[in-house]
Formats: structure tokens, C-alpha cells, sequence
């Protein structure tokens, strides 16, 4: 299964003037289409501090960056991808010839905005307007309406095996069964097993427990179910 | 001001099965309180990851993580916090005292929940249940009605200066602004200048453009805001 990061771009995210919705639409996609979601990180619009996080992610298939493009000063994303590559900014002459189609001039402005690690590729996917991909760094604007049309438009990219799932509810207090748990999970290592208590409002009561099962493993998967089920009704 | 840096921790965050409310409600609180969130993680329930992951945030003067502590299998924040500081998981005679008065029984699966990082301290804010605190590590729960609680019960902890902000909407396009923007960004170097184009619902017109202003020197903010509003009624 390909495996994937999300880098969420800009000091109105962690300043909490925009609430970052590109993250939660990335984690739902990702996980339909099967591909290993490892890390999320929000960052500010620094190059150098892009530079030094966006090169940690590069071992995972996929990198997608969400904000930071656009032709104002705190637009810092492709210098940070450009700097985690260690690769110069160059005018890309695809860009170029896609502002001379939108009828934009080519001022310092605009130009600016064509300004991406040397080596990108335009990835067209189903759209008329590209996303830009760097090496494997797939950089997408921060606008949530354009982030989710460009992501639909290149998503099969990153699709895998999509992971199978199961799912039980219990009346019980996460303590009385933990340790039961605790060897299901030893018993089926090709199961991930999740333990989520749900509490009452005032959080002094715990309410239910919301025991998870994935696995690409079908009869691995039914078998764990199977323990669990046992595990509860001894309950 | 004080910085901080946020980890959400659990596979089920990453996977999509719960959506994240805890850094949301952090981002507030710290905002609200002036304290400068400089990053945000959200990271796999995998205690050599998080050691890693956690170990780089020890330079921002606090660390909140969020998930990842209860009696499962899959809770292993104070095992990563462990790791990121180098220090061993200890019982710790406070947690096993409270054990006792909370009624529950020293079984294995509860005496687990008081292993912390060696050197770990109770803060009890203003609470009868403590936050775990490992150097400048706080360690919160992921349900969010208890972090919320929990959070609220030790913010003062957290307060520095509160920013001053400022906000101008405007009907021109980004394009058209961005060149000033730049230059007024670089008079006034101590306050921050956002640029936030919103779009329509179908991603295809520019609907209006946000500029937020930000500084915790009121004076260099107005003179700001001066020089914007006469960038705007010049365009």
C-alpha cells in the first residue's frame, strides 16, 4: 500500500484565523482509495523551516502540500519544497505558456507564481490547469474549493489496496477489557485493533466503547472479529 | 511570547476513523491566550516515531500532546515521551496514590496507566485530577471533553502577550494587490500581513480578498493599517 503525508502550509492555520478543512477532506480521500496516510504536519509560512520538514516526509510515496501558493509575499511553498529537494526555483515554460492562455500579463507578479523547483512536472490529470509535482511532493493550493478539484483530478496517483474493517460497541469500561485486548492483538499482528471510549458531555462518565478492526487480510480480519466477539460476550 | 507545539496522537486520527476536534480547540485557546503555536504533528500510535517525533519539539517552550494515554494496547504516548527525552517509564507514587482514592484496583492493566517518564510531575491546575507534565511535555487525553477540561484546568501555564489584529476585505483580486502588499510588508517587519483570496463555492471566480494584520506592537499596527487602507483606495 503506497504510504502518504500531509504538510498543511501557513501561519493562518496555526493562528487560528482559517480553520484548516483540507486536512480532514485529504485523511477521508486517502483512506478510500487505499492509500497509508503516516504523518500530518501544519507549518508556517518560514522557507527554511518548510526546507527542514518537507525533507523528513520525502521518504514516504506521496507528499501533498495544501496552501502557501499564490503571488503574495507569505507564498513560501515552492521555495520550501525547493530547499527540502535541494533544487534551484526555475520558471517553469509550461507555466509561462499557461498564464499567456489564461490572458494574464506577464508581470514580476505573475511570473513569480511560475517560479517551482527545477525538475517539476505539470501532472494535468482530468483538468485543463495542472498540479505541480516535485519530485514526489504533490503541491496543492490552500483554497479548499480548488484543493479538492485538483486532488479528484490526479487521485488515482495515489490509490492502493483499500483496507478492510470491522467495528463492535460495547457497554463496557475500557479497563474491564484491556487486557483481554491486549492479547487478541498479540494473537493477529496483521489486524490493527482500536480502543476508543466515548464519555458522557461532562467527560465523568464513560458512556461505550467503540472497538475498531482493519486489516487487508480478510480471514485474518474475521478471525480477530471472532476473538473479540468471545472476548466481550465472557465480558 | 511563549511557543508551543501540538501532537495529536492515534492511528484512528491518520486513518479517518475519528476526526480530530483537540488541535482545533487548542489553536483557540492558545490564540486566545497569547501564546505563539509554532507546529502542528499528528502522529501514529508507534512509540519510535513518536520519540523521534517529539524529541524535535522540545525546543518550543511547551509540548501538548493530545491522545495515546489509557490502559490499551495501543497507548503509547508516555512511551514516546520517554524515548524523546531519554529517560526510562517510572510508577509514579502520586498516580498509584490517586489510583487508590479513585477506588480502582492495583491490577496490572491500571498499575500501566501510572508508568510515566522518570522525572514526570502532577500539576493539579485547578483540578483534583493532575495533568502528567514530563519537562516541558503535557500530556492530554484524546477524548475531547476530558482535554477540554483538562486544558482548561492548566492554561495559565501556557498565557503570554495577546496579538493585536486587524482585518480589511476588499472586492479586488490578490494579483492586483500582492506587489503592494510585499512593500508594506517590508516597512512594517514586526507585523504580521496575511493575504487570504476567498473563492466562489465552484472554485472558478475570485470572490473577495481577506488581509489580516497582526503585531503585538499596537503602534507599528496602525501605522500598518494606514498604509493598507491607502493601497486599497489607491487600487
Amino acid at each position: 500500500m503506497p504510504t502518504a503525508a500531509i504538510a498543511v502550509i501557513g501561519d493562518e492555520i496555526l493562528s487560528g484565523k482559517y480553520a484548516d478543512e483540507n486536512a480532514p477532506f485529504l485523511i477521508g480521500r486517502l483512506r478510500a482509495i487505499g492509500c497509508d496516510l503516516r504523518r500530518i504536519v501544519t507549518l508556517p509560512d518560514e522557507p527554511e523551516v518548510l526546507a527542514d520538514e518537507l525533507r523528513r516526509l520525502l521518504g514516504f510515496d506521496h507528499v501533498l502540500t495544501s496552501g502557501g501558493v499564490g503571488p503574495t509575499h507569505d507564498d513560501r511553498t515552492f521555495e520550501g519544497v525547493a530547499g527540502a529537494l535541494g533544487v534551484p526555483l526555475e520558471l517553469h515554460p509550461g507555466l509561462l505558456a499557461l498564464l499567456d492562455r489564461s490572458g494574464l500579463a506577464q508581470t514580476e507578479t505573475n511570473r513569480r507564481m511560475c517560479l517551482v523547483p527545477r525538475g517539476a512536472e505539470l501532472v494535468y490529470g482530468r483538468s485543463r490547469f495542472p498540479v505541480v509535482r516535485a519530485r514526489n511532493v504533490w503541491v496543492f493550493p490552500g483554497v479548499p474549493s480548488l484543493l479538492r478539484k485538483k486532488f479528484d483530478d490526479v487521485a488515482e496517483h495515489f490509490a492502493g489496496v483499500p483496507i478492510s474493517t470491522a467495528r463492535r460497541v460495547t457497554s463496557g469500561r475500557e479497563l474491564d477489557v484491556s487486557a483481554g485486548l491486549t492479547a487478541v492483538s498479540a494473537r493477529f499482528p496483521g489486524v490493527a485493533i482500536g480502543s476508543y471510549p466515548r464519555w458522557d458531555g461532562d467527560g465523568t462518565r464513560e458512556r461505550e466503547l467503540v472497538l475498531t478492526l482493519e486489516s487487508r487480510d480478510e480471514a485474518a480480519l474475521a478471525a480477530a472479529v471472532a476473538a473479540i466477539d468471545d472476548l466481550l460476550a465472557a465480558g
